[in-house]
Order: structure tokens, then sequence, then C-alpha cells
């Protein structure tokens, strides 16, 4: 058995998530099968982080064990062909040690949200970003958003279908800026809980809409307590950009 | 009768191209359409150029005369309530003078096309991007696209079915570079023949891929034949992004 890590680009739009699903398509079950089609038996792949439903990734990082005579670059083509007409890529693929693991090895997980500010609806951009018609006070978002970067507990943020063990996190970062009429965020931790990232882009949103002053924020995340919530921002917008790793 | 003017941003997969077809879904009729469910009866919307299907704009300028109560904001938001689902949206929306024309007044046009340099197939960009695998030489291209540049019979970069009056045009701006995987070419001319754009980016990517020298590009102006042509690079990585006027 040779263990494998794949460096993983898709378009959630048409999945139930990463996870495999009874009910529905998922990424991790295309790879899966995907895999299976190049001939050398099955497998389960392990994904540095799980994706919800309609959120993509432009750098997801996994990893699977199998026996196969394929170098990683053949294999990765092999998955590509077998993947078609899916919208996920192999744009990586590696040789690891067999203590190497996806999600238990990761020191470091980024997201991007993209938010697109105007009045007129989404075309180039529809399932690739979440629409904010209300101007949004850039500078005002990135100042607030400063006041959850550092060690929190971050239960406010949490979604209740959340499975880590603790609420209590450090955010590295949480930088929010305006190109156009695009306003980014980027988010970077160890970990996040599920739902932290979008939620904590709602909250966002709320401050540079004026609705939440930075204030409201800081409340909201001392209450500890979902409901203070001010809401989840939509999955369309949301990308796991990165998986860091040790050398 | 009021004369409006639109600036259209529009996703170009599902539509013929811009122009009125008998044979399918194109993004004039849509307009049409949704211009004539405001209820002020219908109109013709001419635009200040036709692009092809699978060819997107971000902000293509058209305009048509009506009569109506609206405002000019009451009137974009009510055409693009009616052209949901529709993947087009009306961005701007302003009352000219009567002998203003999106076409004829037009001084000014600029395309962007964009290419993903990689191996792995699109999966968040696709219908959004051209997809080469060969590794291009960016530097290559861009030199080679400033002997395009200036006055020149086009007749190469020309499409059987152009129904330009003349070949000889004036390119004013042709630029290519490098943004990670990205190579993005900027094309900007008073006019342009019908698939010119495409086809000196087919050429550019030859040049790019080392398959042509520069020489084999001029050689190929020289020519005025289109059978010199390299090839057409495909619709889904062209956007139209601006349309220039006096003011």
């Amino acid at each position: 058995m040779t263990r494998f890590t794949l460096t993983i680009e898709y378009d959630g739009t048409p999945f139930m998530g990463w996870q495999r699903q009874t009910h529905g398509p998922s990424v991790q079950q295309a790879i899966e099968e995907a895999i299976t089609k190049t001939g050398s038996g099955e497998t389960q792949v392990h994904a540095a982080g799980r994706t919800d439903a309609g959120v993509h990734a432009l750098a997801m990082r996994a990893h699977f064990d199998l026996d196969t005579a394929l170098t990683p670059f053949r294999l990765m083509g092999a998955i590509n062909a077998h993947l078609r007409p899916a919208p996920i890529a192999i744009i990586d693929c590696q040789i690891m040690p067999d203590d190497w693991h996806a999600r238990f090895s990761c020191i470091g997980r980024a997201y991007e949200y993209r938010i697109v500010n105007r009045r007129a609806p989404l075309t180039v951009e529809r399932d690739r970003a979440w629409q904010v018609i209300q101007e949004l006070d850039v500078e005002a978002m990135h100042n607030a958003a400063q006041l959850l970067v550092g060690l929190h507990d971050f239960t406010t943020f949490r979604s209740a279908h959340c499975q880590s063990d603790s609420p209590v996190k450090t955010l590295d970062r949480l930088d929010v800026r305006r190109e156009g009429e695009h306003v980014i965020v980027e988010a970077a931790a160890r970990s996040f809980l599920h739902h932290q990232v979008r939620s904590m882009v709602g909250s966002l949103a709320a401050v540079g809409t004026g609705r939440w002053s930075a204030n409201d924020l800081k409340a909201a995340l001392e209450a500890k307590d979902r409901t203070e919530l001010a809401h989840n921002a939509p999955p369309e917008g949301l990308y796991f950009v990165r998986a860091k790793y040790e050398d």
C-alpha cells in the first residue's frame, strides 16, 4: 500500500458537501469512485476539512492508501479522466509517509469568502459569491474582525451540529478588503468550528451595513450564545484555499 | 419616447450570442422581452458589439427607446426582475440624447481573454476561461502581440461571416500577462472584425507553446489569408469589458 496525497479543486454547487452522504452526491464519493475506476481497488479518501453543500475548494488536501503501479502523475491523470464531467480536478498528487494524515497532520487552514457588493444580480459569478445589496463599510468590517482574532470561545459562531471537542479556538487572521465591487474576507486558523467562517462573515456583513456596531459583535462573542448570531453567510461565497503542514 | 442606455453583464454560456436568433435564446431577445414585461410596449435593443455564443460581457453598452413613466433606476430594477433567472444583469441605466447610439457613437471597445494554463481540468472556472495544458511563454506572446498593434489589414484574423466593410483596422492595444496559472490577454481598438480577438488569441497561444515563432505570426498577418490562421481560441474565455464614448 502507498499513501498518496491529493490537492483538489472543486465547484461545490452540485454536491451535498465533501463528506459522503446517502441522500445525494458528495465530493468524497466522486473521488473514491474515480480512484476505484483506475483499477487498483477501493479506498477511502480523508480530507483536511469537510466543506458544506455549495462550498468550493481551490486547494483542498486529502490522502488515501492504494496498491497501484501507477506513478503519482499517471494516477492523477487517471483520476481526473474518471472524474469527468464532475467539476472536481486533482491539481497535484504526491506520495507521502504512511503516518502522514491530511486531517490530523494539518496545522493550518485558510478560507476565503467572496462578497459581491452591488444591486444588480450576479451572472458570471452566480453560485461563486454572495451578493450583498446594501453598501458595506469595509474599514468598519476589518476593524471589527480584529476583535475575533486570537484565542476565544467561539460558541456564538458554532453550528448546532459541530463535532469539535471544544469551542475554544485561536483565530490567526481575519482580514477584510475591497477590490472594486468585491469584498474579500480571508480567515486563517489551525482549525475552525463548523459554520465558523460563514457565521463570522454574516456578522461582519451586519457590521458593514451598520446594523451591528463593533461592540455588538464583541457582545455576541462574549455571550457565547448561538442565538446572538447575526446570521450565516450563504455557502456559495466560501472557498477552502489552503491546508498547511510541517515540511 | 425616451432613449435609455444600459450597461449589461452576462454569462454567455446558455445563449446563442447577443443577437436575436430564430434557433435559440439570445441576450438581445431576453432583454427585449424583459423590457416589454415592464409594461411600456415593445422596443428593439441595440448593442455596442455583438458577442458570439458562449462569449461573456462585464459591461456591454446598449440603447433602446421607450415611452415610460419609470425613472432609469426603477426601470433598471424592473428589467432585472423580469430577466430572472437568466444570467443577465443590468448594472446601470441612464437617459441619453435621442441621437446617441450604442453602436455608432462608440469610439472604443475593449475585450479581455482569460486562459487557465494548467494540466488539471477547470472546475469553478469552467465555461469562464480557456484551459491550455502546454506551458505558455507569456513574454514571447506579449512580444509577438506587439506585431499586431497598429493599423493593419486583419484579413487573416477575420471570420468568413464578418460583415465589416473593410478588414483594415487599428489595434490600439494587445497586452499579455501572467497571474499565477492565469494568462490574461487585453485587447482594445475602435472596432474589431468578427472573430478577431479569438483569432489573435489562438495565434498568440501558438506562439506561447512554441508551435509558432513571432515571424510566423508576422507572416500570417502579412499573408492576408484566413487559411494562414493558427486557430480560433474558444468563446468561453472571451469577455466584452468596455465600450468608450465621447463625454
